[in-house]
């Protein structure tokens, strides 16, 4: 039996893996650490969860989780950094799903984040933690960060055109929508219903915390300089997340060449569908999958590429238990339906 | 010009008050109170009103009103006790949105509301504005307590029956699904999008403050000891309630009768809308009306009469302005779309 | 492995048992009916399940399921009749998801339906298929009616009480808030999103066919004359239904009785939860869960009960797979996640 | 007293001008033609116009509107060029708000919107009724062509910065956002709630019949060839358009050029506004203003342009009702609430 415990259970990213392991038969749930709901019942927080995990939250202590097989933390950026390194030495694995080990480069974090990093020895240690690009690294990594779910939509569609340099790497513009759950669940007047419903706001326009993630990933990836514009939109929606992108063709790209380029990157990676219809939210609600379909615009010479993910599935829970299940050995998909067949 | 100050204008309901009254060529608002956002200016925190209203919120002093016409204060229940007193004097009318001055009784008060009432002197002098009842008291108020939403929506159907006789006056119950404009604009997890979205909730069973509002505006109206149970429950929903009623009929009432009763009671009342077919939140959005319709189930012997407003115009902010137009001996239409017809 | 086909696979119900039964290692899905659908993929329709089924809808040919262990019927109402009697020959053991065979009673289901019933020898033998409370007759039923989804929400909560004469069997009034998934997947003005959104409307006021289904099957398990309203109501939701009843309680009732009351019932069954706090849709959401939970009010001597089922899992797919599990033999919670623990 | 007629009354633009209309006292609705509701009262099909209009659908014959000051045709494209050039003669100002005479091309109407013109010879007459553009040319026009809701929300943000040169006019990335009015008021389980809440799908990309238009308006404005991609999105939401657009900067604009640009552009433009912080469909729903913001990137040396609009309101009704002041000679913000600040 597998022992896991996860740090920040009370938010949506910490129930998710609640919901998402709770239904294993080989993974035992052993601690739930959520410091503002300390002492209450777990299904006293997600009445959801009555009758299917009993458990009572605590307060974060280190050596609580000394032992485990798995820790996931599911803290808002700016806490995992504090608690982290407590946990890497009592811990046999470490999966942050938030932004503080994402970034190599702490002037970067601290430019973007706008904050000091506090635990910058471990960012040369943390394996970034997108399956579809280092499934190796991952397998043997003590610490994986655990990519955000704007970078997984818009990395995932970029990286094989980008390799194979079928499109441009400047020029990139990217938008985004998203799900509100992605801002967690907290407090506030601008993410109630009455402020959310019949409404779409953009935000950090030019300045999100994604941009430089985007980038540098992809720009390790490539060995090329990337030159990208990303715009997060918020949407009424709870989950998902809907990203469209614009590039420009490298000179030559033909159809046949983009198909090729998804095909030999993503022919075996179990949570990747090339769809030739566009794709839309409600098929990968729920689900790890991540649909990515494009149009060529002949007009513009540019490809229009469109992703979906379900932002706190693929773009976050079931993701890290994606990595959990590589870094333990198990086959990629336990506990998260993948497909069976290709080119859907 | 009438000269008209908004005490708590930064709410959902003052909001809704600066909305309607910013179109009036006869309305100057010349003062907009609110605390928490004293300094700022009025489209800083509602970008809707950018270039047309050119106000900045200041904090509460009450000589800051003195001398206006018309003085609405839009404060949550509790807050309200505690400026309206020290409006009474300076300023010419008052009209209280909040609960505070409804209940005649302080032990009902106490009892629902959960702390006592300091200002119970006003309770005898206050006129529960609901126009279609007490008219001709409104038009010489000095001080209206503005209904509650929920009291409006359940009120109306139920009166005309009620003094006619053509229901029973016990075991009434009351169906109440409200939107979530109703709880005010406040910061709290519970009415964030992603927890309202795709969810219902009942609340405050058998404990809502609206209880004894409606029961004793109805025992008060009739002469008679009303039992009735009322539910309120939260949808997905910004603005708008459904109020769906049970009464069991009288022996002989007929059809004709309990017509004739709506007739003879809202004939004249232009914002009552007797209805043939059945209600829609979407008919009454943005509009001063409540329409009603009902239909009597002949297996039970009992009637179903449903009833929609909009919570923050007929639910708040218009029927304030309705009992101004009468305060001040204005068309009680003015600035608010009545109907020129009948029977619709 | 389990042979199961689905007739009317390509509609919301259809699609939620190819959902859920595509996530099972013991059944095959081996065919998928759908008219309007015929010939083209299950992706195609469903693109939410490109590489999870790999299937193409036929054309309804009762030949085309013979031999099969089990057979879905998910149609409307109105066309499981023409179906059914052609498949109960060849299939083992037959599921009907529609209102076809429910009532027993055809004179009553010709006034509530509005149609003649084209097959009323195989009334007598279906069996009402509703688990907490038919179990047995199910294990050894060849035909089982799926029961609705409105009185699953109705009958559990009022079930135990009745039986044990703790409410009084008249004036009890039922009111019911559903998605939009529960009238189906077709086009119409009236379910458009811009109809729906910010919109509710009560319909079938005294007229809802699942008014005699509520009381015919609480009469015939408790032997009394039941008196009971029942008014449904459309809100913006995709999925769930929130029942809110109101029942008198018999004299001598105590809050003791009426939760053991419930404990005697539902203490072994694995999908019902008695609720301490009031019951949310997004509890239940995406389970075969239904939630229940009660408030005495002394005021009036009543009790109000709320129940939430996912409509499209308790209240259809999920509920007609807990059926086929106990047809099977296999333990009613396989494929369905089930409680583990009482008293949530 | 302004006699007004509405071609296509019955669909959301026609139930718009209706409700705008209805609140004037120098108009009066004369004639509400819908073919499909033909011989139904206006508050059956709309009852929330019940007791504000009192008039019937009628079917369409050219002779009903003989006579009439302004005729509005709501009809969808396609439809209108059979209307038209039955009304230009015995109608005195005609203002069709479809998309059949906004293309001065036959051939690209041909193109992008699949069918023949059958009323070409119209074509030169029409003018393009944004009236930030072609005031006076709309002021004497006898046929306005009304702008499409996506062009609206595109060429006003656009064109100030294109006259002056401030942007390239090449690689110029649009895309926009929109509620499902947009679509109309049709049956398709494509628009059904089930489908659209919590769902985000793009349509069209690269075939949108508002790319030729937003295209043209601006190559006939600057005078030179434009370079554009435009991605149109299909959001949960019932009104509103938001539109995000990339655009490579001009060697040397800089932030003064280009607010200065916007300001002597719409400085008496009394419906745009020109915001500081981000637009929100929320601040102009229901009104006719449009809001634009925009953010430098210094990173890419692009400009981030966001622009929202009511679709029904600016994009549609309110639009046609600013044209029809302006061919009449009114205020152009009769009846329409406009701006009385700038800079906000």
């Amino acid at each position: 039996m597998i022992q896991v415990g996860i740090v920040g259970a009370s938010g949506y990213s910490g129930a998710e893996l609640m919901r998402l392991l709770s239904a294993r038969s080989d993974v035992a749930i052993a601690k739930v650490i959520a410091g503002g709901s300390a002492g209450k019942r777990v299904d006293e927080v997600y009445p959801a969860l009555s009758g299917v995990i009993d458990l009572t939250f605590e307060a974060f202590k280190a050596e609580v989780l000394d032992g485990l097989d798995v820790a996931f933390v599911a803290l808002p950026s700016g806490e995992g950094m504090n608690v982290v390194p407590q946990l890497v030495d009592g811990v046999d694995r470490v999966i942050d799903l938030g932004g503080d080990f994402r970034l190599r480069d702490e002037d970067l974090y601290e430019k973007f984040y706008g904050r000091k990093h506090t635990a910058s020895r471990l960012l040369g240690e943390a394996v970034y933690g997108l399956p579809e690009l280092n499934n190796e690294q991952i397998a043997s990594a003590h610490l994986v960060a655990n990519p955000g779910c704007y970078p997984t939509s818009a990395i995932l569609p970029l990286l094989p055109l980008l390799k194979k340099g079928l499109i441009l790497s400047k020029g990139i513009v990217i938008n985004s929508l998203s799900g509100v759950s992605g801002a967690g669940r907290a407090a506030s007047v601008e993410m109630s219903f009455a402020e959310v419903s019949e409404n779409i706001r953009a935000y950090k326009v030019t300045k999100h915390q994604h941009i430089p993630e985007i980038q540098s990933v992809l720009e390790h990836a490539t060995g090329e300089r990337i030159g990208l514009s990303f715009v997060p939109h918020l949407v009424p929606l709870t989950r998902g997340i809907y990203t469209t992108i614009h590039a420009d063709l490298a000179a030559s790209s033909t159809e046949q060449e983009l198909l090729a380029a998804y095909d030999s990157f993503y022919g075996d990676a179990p949570f990747i569908r090339l769809r030739k219809s566009i794709p839309e939210i409600k098929d990968v609600a729920y689900t790890n999958f991540c649909d990515i379909a494009f149009t060529i615009e002949h007009r513009t010479n540019q490809i229009i590429i469109i992703s979906t993910i379900d932002n706190l599935v693929k773009g976050a829970a079931g993701q890290a238990i994606q990595n959990m299940n590589i870094m333990l050995g198990l086959p990629e998909t336990t506990g998260l339906i993948g497909k069976e067949l290709q080119h859907v």
